[in-house]
């Protein structure tokens, strides 16, 4: 499970970059995902409202669990970086952000609502501005989805 | 522009499967997406509202990007279907449910929130239960984004 004692990345993104529906600290409309880094994971919890259904009342919908992973890939970078740069994640210092440059999401199981998810990164590589990422979202001992990311780190 | 002529291929799901938070007509919560067939390509207009900005306001989350390619993607995919079949879309009868295998979204450009927002598809094959669709999504002269999609055909 994930450690609730690692700070979440996203707390420390600065202010201009926190309105994001799907990870803001300054959206209070949105899922406010916390994504922490622990040891050499990057890992994140939700549990979906139930609107967030997909066809099927009970089961998500496709979005929802691309935006997890999205908004979790691009913060796992920002973390991984922030390690490298010996950058303290929840530190004084805001940490830089990544955007999405291409995302890939394979769907492998339904992912339910109302039940916790866990969402695992690993940093496959991060060289120059370009970051990595390998994503599973799973509930219990079923993955859910799979999520392949490059990142890009914005200028600061 | 999008033609509101043809009918919308989401307004033909099944009543099971019409409950998705992006496209479902049983969902009043969700976004509603609805996917018309017109010529040989897929469209359906989209406006963002603020709360779905991401981390820079003004510009919509990635996720909002992915899930509106997701459920253009998979109304794509059964709109498709349906003209291979000689069902007619808006008919008496349900079109079959599609779902995502794969879904690889290419971050071109900021998306826009409080802008209409065109998704098109088109259609690359369609392959007993497989269906791969390419899309877009632009707002006015500019492409925001990229998806291409593997979906799978439910059994009707």
């Amino acid at each position: 499970m994930a450690s609730t004692a690692a700070p979440a990345i996203q707390d420390s993104y600065p202010d201009a970059f926190a309105h994001c529906f799907g990870c803001g600290r300054l959206n209070p409309q949105g899922h406010q995902l916390k994504s922490r880094l622990v040891g050499d994971e990057v890992v994140a919890e939700f549990t979906a409202p139930d609107k967030y259904t997909g066809g099927v009342p009970g089961k998500a919908y496709g979005g929802l669990v691309a935006s997890l992973l999205d908004c979790h890939g691009t913060a796992s970078a920002a973390g991984y970086a922030a390690r490298a740069d010996g950058v303290e994640i929840g530190g004084s210092k805001p940490l830089s952000r990544f955007v999405t440059a291409s995302l890939k999401v394979d769907f492998k199981a339904p992912t339910p609502v109302g039940t916790p998810l866990l969402v695992r990164a690993r940093l496959r590589s991060l060289e120059g501005r370009k970051a990595w990422i390998d994503m599973t979202l799973s509930a219990g001992d079923s993955v859910c989805a799979t999520g392949e990311m490059l990142a890009i780190r914005l200028p600061d």
